[in-house]
């Protein structure tokens, strides 16, 4: 289901008194796990330095806590390629797969920092990521909640 | 429409490399709020030793980015109290409320980690809680998604 | 003896598994300060954005651990201005000063970024600097250790 | 010169807007190192539930900025046993080890929680470390500063 898992090493200081990792740590270790994937598919260097994603949703759904001697890895894929829009998918879970700390889903916007806007996503990007998935080269955008 | 809010100090290292505050400190912001509601309604001391609650889910919706100068607060408030969970609402603002930066929201499990099970939520911070909000003591589980 | 406070909110975020604050976030803590005490001098804007101050080197000294209700502020001070360095020292204490946590002192060199090397410190810093600590405008480099 | 490194991985996180790994992440490297460092050692079941390592003095002496894209490791050991307290040092370093990021120093105490007192440390984690570290298991205090 997923083609780039993230591995996470993680840290004594991802614990929060309760003992386990703490909340907002499952959005770090899933930016971790989009630079990677990006990484992976080589698009960081296709980027034009104006032209970024920024996050505009984020949802994380806790199933167990994660302690300081498991073994992490973050599932990642692309499940909708819009006009201006993608939006992102993750499972964190055991090195093995069988135990899932947690599962969460991201919507980034492409935004031209010059411009000032929303900008379509690159056109080397979309297709890259579309064969990589397997997936539509272009969605209609999700409607307004 | 929120009776609480708790004020953030926006810190040098809560910003990432593009200047602004990073996506998953938004959560430790809500996470913050929601333990600066509960010593405003002196739910903490309530609380059984083995008694927590814990994080089942979170969701971020950003708006705006957050700057080192800029003065934030958190809005919170309860907006439903189920048996066993309850869920939170967010408004990261500036101090003036004019600018949202990010909305959110939360669900929390009434956890019992002796038993290793979720259990209903204490009589005590229901009422105490459904009477801060005016809102009913008691909802029922949303539907599972 | 500090002429500048710098108040710090604890955050729960902060706490380690120990229950009380992680020994890295006293850096952070000091880093706030000294952002503080640098907005609190008018001497951000006097930065070429070309160059800036990169710490060379930090010692704490931890004496108290720092609970999540602790009020906490931190003292801070120059104590040296080099020719290309200067040192600060900070005292992190509870807010009636009654209490010390920790006491600490940073080395700050000059960098230019474009020329990639170390510069003399701006003269309009040493001297509002010199005027405010009440210390000498320029001292020897302290000998290498 | 270590008989032990821990590799690190460099989170976007770590970044500040400098686009180097902020000053306070320094102390996080070296702590996963510390802990890494015992667990590789079998040390950490040998413990006291109520006796504890406290962190009692932390030093960094900062060489060259941590990038995202840089493969980093720790190299640590025991320098110094002595009677309550011991020593340790670290250099975080590339992962060929030619390239020196910073170098560093801690101080831990052996703490008795429950009798709220620093005591000697335990003869199990003296012998082992002086036998894999090839330094004498007992050493005066150092001087106070």
């Amino acid at each position: 289901m997923f083609h780039f898992y993230q591995p996470i090493t993680v840290r004594f200081s991802d614990l929060d008194l309760l003992g386990h990792v703490n909340n907002a740590r499952y959005l770090t270790y899933m930016e971790q796990a989009r630079i990677g994937y990006f990484a992976h598919l080589h698009l960081r260097r296709l980027r034009d330095p104006d032209v970024r994603f920024i996050l505009a949703d984020a949802h994380v759904a806790f199933r167990r806590p994660i302690f300081l001697d498991d073994e992490v890895r973050v599932g990642v894929r692309v499940t909708r390629l819009g006009n201006k829009s993608f939006t992102m998918h993750y499972r964190i879970e055991d090195a093995s797969g069988d135990t899932v700390f947690a599962t969460g889903e991201t919507v980034q916007v492409c935004y031209d920092y010059q411009g000032q806007r929303a900008i379509p996503l690159p056109e080397a990007w979309r297709q890259r990521i579309a064969a990589f998935e397997d997936i539509p080269a272009f969605a209609e955008e999700p409607p307004s909640p």
